[in-house]
């Protein structure tokens, strides 16, 4: 099996059990320090007994746009079959099926404020698939269980809904995230974004800070009213530094550092601008370089970045 | 492991999945012709290498009650976790887990009037329990995914709500159960009770009918308003015969012939009176025997009921 090294803990903990429970060999491809997945790296990986392939559409912490129609197309070539986890493109950017013509794809409700708890797997017309819940014929035998009726219709409206405002709210989420990065950047010394800012979901912000600990960021934020979080909120709770940011070549204290905002469809103008003085006064006062540090310069890790040397 | 022929699919599909995928062994102890399984022949089924049982608090179909105390008591004897499924008998009877004592016990919402696609996994404090859903931490690394949280809400409250009741609706549940089975056994020449009388789940009504399929009975009692099933909801649609009668040693003719009725808090003296009626009515014009059969003589799977032999 091929995947990335930066999915999601739902697609990462799977391979460790194909891997520990049934001696699956799988091979991680690492992103460039753009935080994408070099499409030619990716298909290169494949062996001539790759089973499966699994890459995200885009990445939950720094939101980079993984290069999922290449790596469908060189699939389909190889008779490869691919999973697309589309958790966090679905309701943020167009997605298409018949388009990317992937072999599996899934989605979640609550991403696009449907209910918590629901979600959909696609799967292309003749595709096969081993229930993974065992029990009752429903759903054509490929998950048992009676289906969360209310879920479902819930999450077709929300989905309904998200797709009607894609067009108008896609564009206006894309706008504040640039304003944010431009302001922090600019206004917090040595901080530096995570991931591709040209190539990433419209309402994800993703940056380091040095001299920070996100998830003191996080807790101070939190006081002030502004709900932001260090990483993955699958791993909150979790004192690891982000699996993320560290294949993309970051130093430990740059991941640490992390802080990830996501901007929704319901913030306001106002509100973008709240969370920007807030972050840049906390980061101001926390990261403060203290008499014995040397005081104000860049972290060593800051360097990293400008060198933009892609890690394949 | 160890399990009852007369499990719900649920277990019985995660068994053969444990012997197809996993190279277990799996012994199904057949219930007597009551419908229950005898806690002896279940305990004396259990091997020196028995790694897990799992028995049924009361049967989907026939709603017998099952011994699961004295198996409990049995298991942790013998140190062989027990898993109970408990998704017919919470909401209809009281189940206490720390009466039974048993390792884990599962509950389904729907049962109780909560959200469909709810349900909640027993696991008593220091049982171990690998994840069937694999990714974040959620629920202490249990069960991965973000938690249906209204699914959850609703199923408390129901749950809260229907405990509240259970000592005012069982009793009249009971009494509605028994006038059915009186009325209809008696109304109805050839007819059989399927499982114990006594031993049952107060809302649940199974009864044979000779020359009558149960499938057509359903349909025509559909249209007359009387919601009814010939056999699990989990295998509606399904020609087979119902795999809990057979294993009472029923005959395909008389497996084929069984309606289930379900009667719930909500329903009425009235409505109880209405169904007895139109069960009566359809079971003789479906069943009138034809005069080329001879007229009017019991079906010879009729006699087998009376004989009352345990199959052990």
């Amino acid at each position: 099996m091929v995947t990335s090294a930066i999915e999601h803990e739902a697609v990462l903990e799977t391979c460790r059990s194909l891997e520990q429970d049934f001696g699956f060999q799988v091979t991680y491809v690492r992103p460039g320090v753009d935080g994408i997945i070099d499409a030619k790296a990716f298909v290169d990986a494949m062996r001539a007994d790759t089973a499966v392939a699994a890459l995200m559409y885009a990445n939950n912490e720094i939101g980079t746009l993984q290069p999922v129609g290449q790596v469908a197309h060189e699939c389909r070539a190889r008779g490869v079959p691919l999973f697309v986890d589309a958790v966090q493109a679905v309701g943020q950017i167009p997605v298409d099926v018949r388009e990317i013509q992937v072999d599996a794809l899934a989605l979640s409700a609550h991403k696009f404020t449907g209910p918590k708890g629901t979600g959909a797997l696609y799967l292309r017309n003749g595709v096969g698939c081993r229930p993974g819940l065992r029990g009752g014929p429903q759903e054509r035998q490929r998950r048992a269980g009676t289906e969360n009726v209310a879920g479902i219709a819930g999450m077709v409206a929300a989905l309904e809904e998200s797709l009607g405002s894609l067009d108008t709210v896609s564009p206006r989420l894309a706008a504040m995230r640039d304003l944010l990065f431009d302001r922090i950047l600019s206004a917090c010394p040595g901080s530096v974004p995570n991931g591709s800012r040209t190539d990433r979901l419209p309402g994800n912000v993703n940056i380091s800070f040095p001299r920070v600990d996100g998830e003191s960021m996080v807790m101070a934020l939190d006081r002030e009213g502004v709900l932001v979080s260090s990483g993955a909120a699958c791993a909150s709770g979790s004192t690891d530094p982000s699996h993320v940011l560290l294949a993309m070549g970051a130093s430990e204290a740059r991941a640490r550092g992390a802080l990830r905002v996501t901007i929704g469809a319901e913030n306001t103008w106002d509100e973008i601008g709240q969370a920007q003085a807030a972050i840049v006064r906390i980061a101001d006062r926390l990261g403060a370089p203290e008499a014995t540090r040397g005081g104000g310069s860049a972290p060593a890790w800051a360097a990293m970045v400008t060198g933009s040397k892609a890690l394949g």
